[in-house]
């Protein structure tokens, strides 16, 4: 397996390769499907009550609809990445393990966010959360290609730093916003849907 | 890996494809395990009331048992479509992610079946969701059998189609049932357990 | 992908054989990893008052060790089953989801055998939802066997239905016991250490 | 499969090789994601006391990174143990399910160790369950050494059992200091991100 500094070819070592996708992929799919814990009704109540209180969940949907499109993407991004590695090395291993770290704060995030929208410290706390995320991804791309462990070329490249950049960008244009209208801060992420960085691109 | 609007083919590309279904698979497993955290005994009960507290839990046993007959059965159906799509792009990945999306909120669905079973609202929430999986599927397979992403003939098509009308058919049928008498709803979803499309193709 | 009563050969078809083999390993590993869920220590409490805390979680402990070999042995023998199969069908579809909400209830189970170790109820519940995994696991093996889908001679076959026998005969022997003593019913699992139809075979 | 005593060679089994692998890898990635679930905030607070809440939580937002770290790195070294492995037995995997207990066990002791930092029996939990680890591990390779189940020279050998030693005598050394000032204890493990024994090594 890899050294810290010793970069190990994918070719001939796609077992070990395949181990470390299988193992991201699977920390993916558990944070994701974690986020269903934040749903939870109350025992107790009288069934008359039940629509009442499934009503009062309705930020947590909400804010389980935002994770869960956001761990969804984070996985498309990570997948996209390793496809075109072709080595690895122990710092980007470790890399990829403080990556997984930041994943899988997402569902605890994804709680504060629900429960307490309306709050300051939970919409930055989620800002931060989620561009931590693409910013550890990012570095892991900037070390990949100086190290030459990924075949892309230098326009790919620059095209996922500068999209990368632009996500990280809007969730941490959040944070401002956050101290004025926190409920209103979401809205903003809604950018994110319309793939900016390619229709500027496009248009040059 | 798959841009938004270009097929990737499966040939070549088949460790991205496994690894899709094995992000799938994941989270399908992770989700029908996640049932058992809707089975749970108070603590600090008399060694003597455990077998009440279990008898009071048979309402949670049934949607436990209901809920991971329903993720099961999903994950054939899954299967099944996966083993026949000849290649996949980013707009059937996304549309994965939202079918995940539904699947994984069975889990918190079947807590309120367990719980509110005689609720109104929890038999029209759990009917809903389930509704929802299905035709997000048979939204996944119309959409590779229009981009040519998959193998299967025109009959095998249509018979898909007619199934998960008829499943998704069944439960929104018992919504109205739930406004009458919603303890009784899931004895509609036994129908499920004939293959009342197949029988009737038959007979044809 | 397998129909009712169809056979799928296992050669030709390896790649859905082995997400089937994934699905159930998955739901293994979440199973067995969710018992440290059963742990978990009061909030508030002074930190003089931990060591008796922890002390407090014995039975746990003990409940969390024995679970976790339990599960950890059915992997094994599910593991041995699956490396013999030579095709499937719809049905062992269906019998291996029925065997895996067997495996699934463990963690329930178990919290109750931790939290109420001296109640009948829950030595008897624990007693009947191991006998269960291993009694439909044997169904599995004879359906498979009477279908020609293992490659296993008659007299593995027989071996293997012995032991069967054998484990959930401990398992279900222990329900008058804990109408008795349900607090040393348990130490009748230990015969399961060792494996006795084996020395049995050995001894003729 | 594997009997008890009886070596399966890895060549011409890669796919009861792999299952044991993925099973182990799915434990893993559950166990490092469960971390997420120690974090956690009271619900029915008013939107200004989320940020002391927040602060509340900073021990436990350590003890999830230092556990991260933990199962992270405790991943990777049991990744290459596998890589180099040319065979496996019954004991094998006993040994490894032992290992794998261990290993569930530390969301647990992380829990611990973030609500109770500053108690002793808190702080000895947790280092004798990181030493288990350890000290089972080097326990598994000693055996497959010795079994001839292993492709590594005895140079990397005695390599490996003197960082097995090395960071479990760190978690030990830690326990005498938890008697005396329990919340300095983990500074201890600072050690750990040096690679000691190759800094020894190399000097030599």
């Amino acid at each position: 397996m890899a050294d810290e500094r010793t970069a190990t070819r994918r070719e001939g070592n796609e077992i070990e390769f395949s181990r470390i996708v299988a193992f991201s992929d699977g920390v993916f799919a558990i944070a994701i499907t974690l986020l269903v814990l934040n749903l939870s009704i109350p025992r107790e109540l009288a069934d008359s009550q039940v629509a009442n209180a499934l009503w009062g969940l309705r930020d947590n949907f909400v804010a389980f609809g935002i994770s869960f499109a956001v761990i969804g993407r984070f996985w498309v991004l990570h997948h996209r990445f390793f496809a075109e590695l072709t080595g690895f090395d122990g710092r980007l291993l470790a890399l990829n393990l403080v990556y997984l770290a930041c994943v899988v704060m997402i569902p605890f995030s994804s709680e504060l966010l629900g429960e307490y929208g309306d709050a300051t410290a939970a919409v930055v706390f989620y800002s931060v959360n989620l561009a931590a995320v693409v910013l550890v991804g990012m570095l892991m791309a900037l070390y990949a290609q100086r190290r030459g462990l990924v075949s892309a070329s230098p326009a790919e490249h620059s095209e996922a730093r500068v999209r990368s950049l632009f996500i990280s960008g809007v969730f941490l244009a959040t944070i401002p916003v956050a101290f004025v209208a926190p409920g209103y801060a979401p809205l903003i992420w809604l950018v994110l849907l319309v793939d900016v960085p390619a229709a500027i691109a496009r248009r040059r």
